[in-house]
Order: structure tokens, then C-alpha cells, then sequence
């Protein structure tokens, strides 16, 4: 077995992580007898940007379309250039050009990670973020009329199509019917929202016909992330809009303990292209450069990305690498946990780990 | 000095807690020698809905818009009228036809609290949401074409105006700059929702070097979450679009304790119409008529209330009493609190604390 992987570190914390989760993805790969083919692009990056004025060669998509995936770190360096420029300019069209519709982002309490809520241990928070990823409240389409006056107006679309509603809730949906507790929860705002959400709630409920064996319910985003903080044991699957999933899969990890831990998934379920792994965190301009990120989240994203091409058991190897390492090395945790480790430290205790399993 | 003051409860919990809210209103008054006039009115209800085929008489803005003030309960009541039908006929026409165009919601967590957060103290938290209240992703603008197809599509605009904009940023620094700590941070989601929030920003941006003595800063709408919940003591004003500020004042009171004890104040800052006064949680189908709703969101809107009345020191004295009952008699507490009190326990314990300061 052989990954043709492309690897882009991005900018910031990005470049810091990577290495580290290429560093366990290997450990995986010399345990478990298969080949991981890497090659490292340097777009998607502030840097590439003040060189070429665009943050993707023109021919982006013949470039990575080939490979079997595409492990990402993080973009944005807003001293340099707007992050809506940067992010639009890049992964926004990964995941659009690519026609990854699916994000998704595991929340769960690992041993050895404190939670900022009080009373919760490992188990009471494990649930599942699957997020709207190509449409939604993230479009392009709106505009400005009587710039510079009183009477300035921006207009904003949020776009839902059937076809992309409908295959992301088919997805959380047969994910929920697959596990223990069979439960889904959707995110809307359809009490405020008046045209797009009461759309997704008719989806969603025509949806849930068609799985019986699935208990689902709806709740307002508002209401939600209170319920995040609140009550994080009722959550299984929580599918979401474009937005609505970005909120949860923020907030979600940060009750889990820290963002810097929380991996994600940018699916295309249907093979027609590569899927994009990343941790859910940004480049962090506020500690880059300073050897103290976490890369958990990366070397997670790496365990994701290792399920997505069918290596099952060594995807497990390395999250149990993660939790042993949390668990048992306070030594090498990074200061998001507590600890006074360095993201090199930290990379290679859970490397370490893995070749020994 | 009298006010005239228009009752709504609403639906469900609302029509518990009111009784309540004024029970301490009319102490208030009685101790600081002021006088309300209160006239209730059964509309914004499921019960006038089903009788009148709509959510508010024709003449609403009529009967309403000479009191001084509203006192709002809570509408909705999902099995008789869908949520979006009762909130669209009734509070968000308040909120648009009175052009309450500031929502305030303070968050703080209270003496006798228990934060659902670790190592959190009251003094810990304690911030102001400024919302936008009146345009934004709240709007009835777009619809759906390809009904029925595999090409069906539904648009949502986002409506922001330079108005609109301005006048919240307006209010929002004009608090922080009368607060010790003088500290704004505008929400945003300006990297990947790329035309109504750079617009957003840029207005804030040019609001705050009209403010040089607020430190003024941003966070996006998805790590803002995250960081209510890690970071609850960074914020003192956080000022918001419609939506943003919606999830943020639910999700603030979550992390200080509970969000049955969370007041908001609909605004009209220029007293061209009256200001509306309801507490954050809503009419709670779930827990409706078994007494056991927290009365304290809608006593503390009520101090919000005279507050605005230009009554200080008796709003004041509201909220001292809310916070010595919560922290002296965990008898009366209501069950969201961890106690095994009624609404109108908690509320005559309250209303016979301010009678007796
Ligand atoms: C009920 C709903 C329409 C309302 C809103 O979203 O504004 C409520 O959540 C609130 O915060 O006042
Ligand atoms: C950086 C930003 C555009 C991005 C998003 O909002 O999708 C990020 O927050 C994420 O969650 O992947």
C-alpha cells in the first residue's frame, strides 16, 4: 500500500505542526507496512502571495488532483494579506473546487486533557461535528450600492441548494445510524432566520423520515452552544450549515479543553477528488514562530486522514498514541495544556508512542 | 413621577414569570415612591393567534406606542403556530417597528451562581452584549426557485446599511468608553463570510479611531465562542451583528450559570418610540406550566426597564436583592439553579428583599 499525499503547510503554526504530524504519520506508516509519497507545495501562504500576487498557481487543481489526499496545515497572515483574501483564495477553494462538502470534526474529551467545565471527564464529551462545507452562509455573491453615503447598503447571499443540503444531512445521517446512540441533532436558526433555515429544517425532517432508527431533533444555534457548555453529554451528531458547523467546531474543542487538540476532515465522499485534512485551528499568528503550538490537532487530522484512505488500524494507533501521551506525559504538554513542553517535544513523545504499540 | 408601561407575557413561561417580574417592579416602586401604570394585552400569543389568524392587531403600533415602555414575556408556542410565523409576527416587528435597534444583554455571573465553568468566580464575568437589533441576517428578503426539483435553491440576503452599522458601533463605544475598563471587541466572521462582514469590520474600524480611548479589537464569531468559554474574564463590551449577537448573549449566560436569569433591553436610544424589555430565554414549551421557571430574567429586565425610566437607584436595588437571594437563600432556588424552588417563590423572596433594603 502506497499514499500519494501533498503536503501544505501554509502559514504561521502551520509550518510548525506539519512537520510533526508528518513525523507520526510516518511512525504509523513504519508499524503498520505502508508508504506514504509526500510532496510539500509552498502556496496557499502569505509568502506565495507577496510573490505571485495569488495565493494558487493557476493550475491548482491538475497540480493536487491527482493525489490520494492533501494534508493541510493553516493559512492566514493578516499583516500581510486580508484574511478574506487569503482564505478565499485557498482553502475556501479547496474545499469548494474539490467538492469536499463534508467537514468533519470529532469533539471529544481525551484522558489527560482538562476540561474547562467543571464535572466533566473523559466520556462525557464525545460527539460528532459534520458541517455544510461548499455553500451556505459562506458565499461570494452579494455587493455594495451608494458606497460613501448615508445610505450605504451591503447585500450578503446565503445560498442553499437542495443537492447540497440534502447530501450533507445523508451523510451525518447514515454516520448517526452507525453508532451506539443513534442520534442527530440538527443546528438552525429558523425562528430568525426566515427563508434559509425553515428551508434546512423541511430538509432535515424529510430526511429524518427516511432513517426512523435514528432519534433526531433540531435545536437553534442560540440555545446550542449553551447547550455545548451546559449539557455536552446530549450530543452524538450535530449537523450543521456552513457557519453554524464553523461556531460549533470551534466551540465544541474549546469545551473539550483546546482547539489546539481538535482535527478535521474536508470530505468528498464520493472520490471524484482528493480529500483535505487539517487541524480546525488557524496559523496563530499570536504564538508563531515560537516553537510552543500544539500538534496534536495536526497529528489527529493525520489519524483522520488515514481512516479516509482505508488504514483503519493504524488511524486508531495514532489517537491512542495521542491519549497515552496526554495522559500519561505532563511533561511534554504544550502551554494550551497546561504544560511548558514545545511542539517538537510534544510531536515526537506521540511518534514515539506509536512505534511503540 | 409615573409610567405607563404595556404587560405582554407572551406564551408559555413568559405568562409565569411576568407576574413575577411586576410583583417586583411594584415593590420597587412602592420603596422609591414612583408609580406604574400597567395595562396587559393578550396578543403575541399562540392563545390570539388562534383566535385572529395573526400574531398582533392591526393597530399595534397604535396601542403600543404611547406607553413608556413595554414589559415582553415570551412568544412562542411551536405546536399551535411555527416559531418563525409568531417570533416574524410579533417581537421582531416590535424590535423593527419601534426600531429598537440596540439589544443589550448584560452577562454576569452573579454571587450564589454556580458557573458551569471551573475556577470561575462572580467578578470573573462580567461583560455587556451590545446586538444589532433590527437588520442584518435577519431579514425576510430572498425565497426559493426549482421548488420540488433537484435544482431547487433558496437565497437569504444578509442586509447591512451604513446606518444600521454605524448607530450599534455608535452605542457599543460609547459604553465601553464609559466603562473603567474600556474595552470593545467586535465580533466578526470576516474570513470566510466575505462581503457583510469586511463591511462590518470596515465600519468598526472607522469607528474606533473616532474612540482612540477604547482599545478596541476583533474575534471571529468561531474562536469568540470558544473563548467565552476559556477566556470569559477578556471581555468587557462585546458589540455584534444580529445573529452573532444573538448566539453570544445565549451563550454568555450559559457560561455564567444558567440562561433563566439572563435580562436583554431592546433599545430605541432616541425615544422616538418605547423600549422593550424581556428577558433572553424564551417561552420554554418544555418546563411551561409547572411553576418552576426561573422568574429572575424577567425581574432583572424589569430593572433594565426602569433603568431606562431614569429610576437608577431602584434598578439598582433590584438587582442587589437578585443576587442576595441567590447567594443567601438556596431554599428558594428554582431547579435550573440546582434548587427545588417555584417561580413564584423566587419571585416573592426577591420582591421582599428590595421592600426590605
Ligand atoms: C426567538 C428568537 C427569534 C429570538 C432571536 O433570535 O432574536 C431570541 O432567540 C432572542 O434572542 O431574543
Ligand atoms: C479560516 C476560516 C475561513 C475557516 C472557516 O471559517 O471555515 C476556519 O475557521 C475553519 O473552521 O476551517
Amino acid at each position: 500500500r502506497r499514499y500519494r499525499v501533498a503536503v501544505i503547510p501554509g502559514d504561521g503554526i502551520g509550518r510548525e505542526v506539519v512537520p510533526e504530524g508528518l513525523r507520526c504519520l510516518r511512525a504509523a506508516a513504519d508499524l503498520h507496512g505502508f508508504e506514504l509519497e509526500t510532496a510539500e507545495f509552498g502556496f496557499a501562504s502569505a509568502e506565495y502571495w507577496v510573490r505571485h500576487g495569488e495565493m494558487l498557481p493557476p493550475d491548482w487543481r491538475d497540480v493536487l488532483g491527482g493525489f490520494d489526499a492533501i494534508f493541510f496545515g493553516a493559512v492566514g497572515w493578516p499583516e500581510v494579506v486580508p484574511d478574506h483574501v487569503s482564505l478565499w483564495g485557498s482553502l475556501l477553494r479547496f474545499r469548494r473546487g474539490f467538492d469536499q462538502y463534508v467537514n468533519l470534526r470529532p469533539v471529544r474529551l481525551l484522558r489527560g486533557v482538562r476540561s474547562p467545565l467543571r464535572d466533566r471527564e473523559p466520556g462525557d464529551i464525545d460527539f460528532l461535528v459534520v458541517r455544510e462545507n461548499t455553500e451556505g452562509e459562506y458565499s461570494s455573491v452579494g455587493g455594495r450600492i451608494f458606497d460613501g453615503t448615508d445610505r450605504e447598503t451591503v447585500l450578503q447571499e446565503t445560498v442553499m441548494t437542495r443537492t447540497g443540503v440534502d447530501r450533507v444531512l445523508r451523510y451525518a445521517f447514515e454516520l448517526a445510524a452507525a453508532r451506539p446512540r443513534r442520534h442527530l441533532t440538527w443546528a438552525t436558526k429558523s425562528n430568525g432566520i426566515s427563508i434559509s433555515m425553515p428551508y434546512w429544517d423541511e430538509r432535515a425532517e424529510a430526511m429524518a423520515r427516511q432513517y426512523p432508527q435514528v432519534a433526531a431533533d433540531k435545536d437553534h444555534i442560540d440555545i446550542l452552544t449553551a447547550k455545548f457548555v451546559l449539557r455536552p453529554d446530549s450530543y452524538d451528531v450535530v449537523v450543521a450549515s456552513n457557519l453554524f458547523g464553523d461556531i460549533l467546531s470551534d466551540l465544541g474543542p474549546a469545551c473539550a479543553g483546546t482547539i489546539g487538540i481538535a482535527p478535521s476532515a474536508n470530505i468528498n465522499p464520493d472520490r471524484t477528488w482528493p480529500s483535505l485534512f487539517e487541524p480546525v485551528h488557524g496559523s496563530a499568528p499570536d504564538i508563531a514562530g515560537r516553537g510552543i503550538a500544539n500538534p496534536v490537532g495536526q497529528i489527529w487530522s493525520g489519524a483522520m486522514m488515514l481512516e479516509h484512505l482505508g488504514e483503519t488500524t493504524a488511524a486508531a494507533g495514532i489517537v491512542a498514541a495521542i491519549e497515552s501521551v496526554l495522559d500519561e506525559q505532563p511533561g511534554v504538554l504544550t502551554p494550551d495544556l497546561g504544560g511548558a513542553g514545545t511542539t517538537e517535544g510534544l510531536g515526537k513523545a506521540i511518534a514515539t508512542a506509536i512505534g511503540a504499540a
